[in-house]
């Protein structure tokens, strides 16, 4: 099909699509004439993936085109390609990273994934978010909140292996690699939007079990 | 405290300091003299609160100005507290919002949520965001992922429950809106750090089992 098509039947505009040829989120169609390209069924799966990552994964075009480049490079392993689609969603840090009550947090997270036998590798952009996020919950001095530290590290042993064997169960290499980006970006994205669904019936049911008795939807 | 006092124990410098209180998330201290304002521990721990919000859990200003406004109102019920913190981290929608694809997503989460009993409110921005991430899985045609859709619904009912309850027991009201705010959002960012983490640790260990055998850390 040509530009126009490709643009037409993903419905993303076509100045959209020629900015994603420049930045080299997507390859070139094969030239036919001139000023003439021919895009296939491939060209049409790409430009999906590109909005899923940008507009649902909410990734920068810069962090977006990183797991794209990592995802194309057959000899790359599948931990990098991983650590790729870790790194696009895990890019900014807190401002006190170094300071000793950062360094405490993340010497508690370390221990307590230490303790199930994980494998914590050196360079790990998700350690020091997590450190960031402890650090942030004991500056705000909720012993409460405390335990659920370890009500998450006991929710995402069995997930984290749920999600990387259905990723394992696909055909191909080539769609193992696609399953590991779009099952770590959007799996975040949909695991977080059910979990605040959760969080609104439960606190329905407890604070106000008169309105949750019917259940309007929408 | 003077406001440089207030500045150099947080940690926030003074520019930004004074940036807060202009912008409405910090309240004035006590006017003591015509060019002088004196600062308490509750301006110290609503400080914390802001870099929490805007740092870790990556608000905007005006984001985070929304949610201490909600948390800030007595009147308000905490389910109401809870829906603005909710808002705030699923504000940006994906394009193809109310075309029939996403429908249909929209539609499966609904179904499944209700098979489950679970309350929806009509306004639910979290809904909208399950559809989107949900729509971006089926577009991108990997029915190996299917499955993780019911398996993060069987995950997410217990961790909310635990949530919930969690904040529901702190002593005060204050408290309270604080633990949902904090919560809401720093829970989401840690809780993604530790899926990556575990994500890591199980795939290390299926595809490269002789690296997982020793454990080098940080």
């Amino acid at each position: 099909m040509r530009i126009s098509e490709l643009s037409a039947t993903s419905g993303v505009p076509l100045p959209t699509v020629k900015y994603y040829l420049r930045e080299g989120l997507l390859p070139a169609g094969e030239r036919t004439a001139r000023n003439q390209a021919e895009y296939g069924p491939e060209h049409l799966a790409r430009l999906r993936l590109i909005r899923a990552l940008t507009e649902v994964g909410r990734l920068s075009i810069a962090d977006a085109r990183a797991v794209l480049t990592a995802s194309d490079d057959p000899r790359l392993p599948l931990n990098d390609v991983m650590g790729a689609a870790h790194d696009a969603v895990t890019r900014r840090a807190a401002p006190n990273r170094g300071e000793p009550a950062w360094n405490d947090a993340r010497a508690v997270v370390l221990d307590m994934a230490r303790q199930r036998g994980w494998h914590i590798e050196g360079h790990c952009p998700a350690l020091d978010q997590a450190a960031d996020a402890v650090a942030a919950v004991l500056a705000a001095d909720m012993p409460e909140l405390y335990p659920l530290i370890e009500v998450y590290f006991d929710a995402v042993e069995p997930l984290a292996r749920q999600e990387v064997e259905a990723v394992l169960s696909m055909e191909s290499p080539d769609q193992i690699v696609r399953g590991v980006v779009i099952g770590t970006i959007l799996g975040e994205s949909l695991f977080n939007a059910l979990r605040l669904l959760a969080q609104q019936n439960v606190s329905t049911k407890l604070l106000e079990p008169e309105k949750a008795g019917g259940n309007p939807g929408a």
